[in-house]
């Protein structure tokens, strides 16, 4: 593992969850690891969970973070190669990830899509000018096209909760009233495809995600007939992906209820990555009920992120300036 | 002491002020105290002694402190139960401070007072949802009712002063140009009179303070008889209480000078929780002169929250999710 | 060495290149210097490489920093002796300096100038309000006038790139799209003439730095004369000084090309402190190219703060309130 952008393989997925078990148990055991070490924390989207998780997860490992949020703390950054930047930008991202790559032994980097340019979006060009111009080893703290922190917090939330073998697992569309990345939706498909789990996404006609992500997976308009039978439904809001960020009309009503639930899976855990948008995305009734897993995948946000880091500690870095 | 949001009793103030004492003299005596433990920092609002004094105390202790400026570095949150939350508020304060909950040992929290709802800020429903939701023992860094750690370090300064014991302290109404919370002023009579001390206070018709808090206290419309032979002027503006959150128009002159001190309190001393308005609170004379005890308030607010954060510390934590 | 806010002598200069070096090969030797002490780092403007430079180099020595961003963490901050504080400043600098000194054994700051008023600029007032009022040793992290822990790591950089004993170097104006200070520059030339250096300051009409600075300099308004033979060419925009913080219009051609570079000055190596407008201040080929130092200088950020920060720990401490 060069860098944790993306899902990689079922052999690292597995080593990742089994050594973040081990943290969640003994968070110290590797407060040595890294120690004379530095990350640099690059947020340029508000955060929480991420913020918060990654920090811990760096003191637990002896590991100095530090954080910069860009056009606040520092300079707006023009991202555009051979631009002539004489308007609002002060600096080119290439000098200030040449300067983060002088400074640290590791990048995370925040950047959400800006869900206008697809082209742009889905190549995920802010992540991978940083990781160009920085030469540093890279965590993606929620690029344009996944969220893999949160998609390995996820499986280890259901590899913790489940009773089978092979959980039937559902994706499903969520209201919104605004128009929301696709990242999160994308890789939790990603991940759990990649672990040949039992996948079945439903989203209503229009909200379709990339193939991409969504091969394997069971589609279906129906939520209803989804959510069947399922051991654990994903709840989640993304704006159009083929009439990129835009957000068509939905007629029915997409907001789950716990009554359905128990008459179609009585068994079923609900999920979401937070934060969420309570009683348009997902309902009092099912956060504050017994089925709700989020509160157990923001806590496991630390444990799978501090696996990620003493992974990559665990390698030869770069040569820097 | 499960929570330090408000004055408790007699005898906890007498140890907290001894304890902070003995840091004073000795503040790495008990760096080991907090290894391993975490303290979450929530800002609502502007902060420069509350915020640096915590962290130095923090440190003192061996405790990670991890901030959080909700609305900038974070989502703004929706407070309401219930709430359809279809607006500006991307996530609410139970999965935020259920979040904090599943990742710190501790929460502080500064949340000031809209000045519109008065029973919802009376209530401290704020703080108080973020104490429900979070289930963590919590340090209040000024709510919409009180200022608990700005009054100890202000009982501290006093003990530090004192040639009597029982002094006279008088708390005094300052002009201001805005609406100000009622917090250090409640809070303050709170812990002076908690503590069985002389409390006179006085200020204009109109901005009388809450029966709750000021309970024992000699209550004065004109400043210059209140102020006769004082000990300790505490100078603050605030506004209205029974009208709530109006400045309505004073007459006299409020400004308290030099010359009045000289005849009428020789010996005050005067003090103020900063950030305080020059020449509009308080004069350049008062302040720039020898009566001032500000930087000593300032000074001993680092070792009143070592001994509040030392007290909880030694205290078994609560089990978490 | 009480302060460091400007050029000193060339003894102590040289003594601070030789710590900075020592440092880059071994950051961590003195990890235990700063131990038990504070550094307050107060940011009135953005900050990416002085910031995180700072930090590490604090790190490296075992030394606590905390950062304040002054109106946005903390308060807006009144400088004017005597102001009648009634508009919406909430803090004067007395006091919020005053705490900084009782909470910190050092301080660092960074304090642009407004381009507006050139006495009170040039004067520094602000960072000497801070000095005065907070009665810390100091680090100017660019004040008005000067940027000298920049222009110490330029220092450093062109002494690890010299081929020569006495290189030529020249500090040339470059374009830009708005009104930029003049710290950078005046303190290059303070700083390579104070070491003695062969410094050559090329710029338009109009744009002349301050003698105060530039006494020694061979100075020419023809860019193409100034860098022939160069060694080290230090790009920069300033706006004009005498018709302070304005920028009249220049016709000439001031982007500098590697054609003229090839031409005029083959050896010549391309430095700027950056952030830098791409194609306005200084074109692709140059920044890209072999000749480009500036990552170099950024480096040698961390070490020139980190002998400056040592030097200043090595001294007796201030006594505070």
């Amino acid at each position: 593992m060069k860098n944790f952008t993306r899902f990689e393989s079922k052999g690292l997925t597995e080593s990742l969850l089994k050594l973040a078990k081990i943290y969640k148990r003994e968070p110290w055991r590797d407060h040595e690891l890294g120690k004379g070490r530095r990350l640099g924390a690059v947020f340029l989207n508000p955060s929480l969970r991420t913020r918060n998780s990654l920090q811990i997860a760096a003191d637990h490992l002896g590991l100095s973070m530090q954080e910069m949020n860009m056009s606040r703390d520092s300079w707006a950054l023009e991202m555009s190669e051979g631009a002539i930047m004489n308007a609002d930008k002060a600096e080119h991202i290439r000098e200030a990830a040449g300067v983060m790559g002088a400074y640290f032994d590791f990048l995370a980097i925040r950047c959400f899509p800006n869900l206008v340019d697809k082209e742009a979006d889905q190549s995920d060009d802010v992540l991978k000018q940083f990781q160009k111009y920085s030469k540093l080893p890279t965590v993606s703290l929620e690029s344009a096209s996944r969220h893999p922190l949160q998609s390995l917090a996820d499986l280890m939330t259901i590899s913790e909760h489940s009773k089978k073998d092979q959980p039937k697992v559902v994706l499903t569309w969520a209201p919104h009233v605004k128009a929301i990345p696709h990242a999160v939706a994308h890789s939790f498909a990603e991940w759990t495809l990649g672990m040949d789990m039992d996948l079945t996404i439903t989203q209503p006609k229009g909200y379709e995600l990339s193939d991409e992500f969504t091969q394997g997976a069971k589609i279906s308009y129906n939520q209803e007939e989804a959510i069947a039978d399922a051991d654990f439904v994903y709840v989640k809001n993304w704006s159009a992906f083929q009439e990129y960020g835009h957000t068509p009309k939905v007629d029915e009503d997409w907001l789950l209820k716990e009554s359905q639930l128990q008459k179609l899976a009585p068994e079923a855990k609900i999920m979401h990555c937070l934060p969420v948008r309570r009683n348009v995305e997902l309902a009092d009734e099912l956060l504050d009920g017994d089925r709700s897993l989020v509160l157990h995948q923001a806590k496991n946000r630390i444990f799978t992120a501090q696996a990620v880091l003493a992974t990559l500690l665990k390698q030869p870095t770069s040569i820097k300036v």
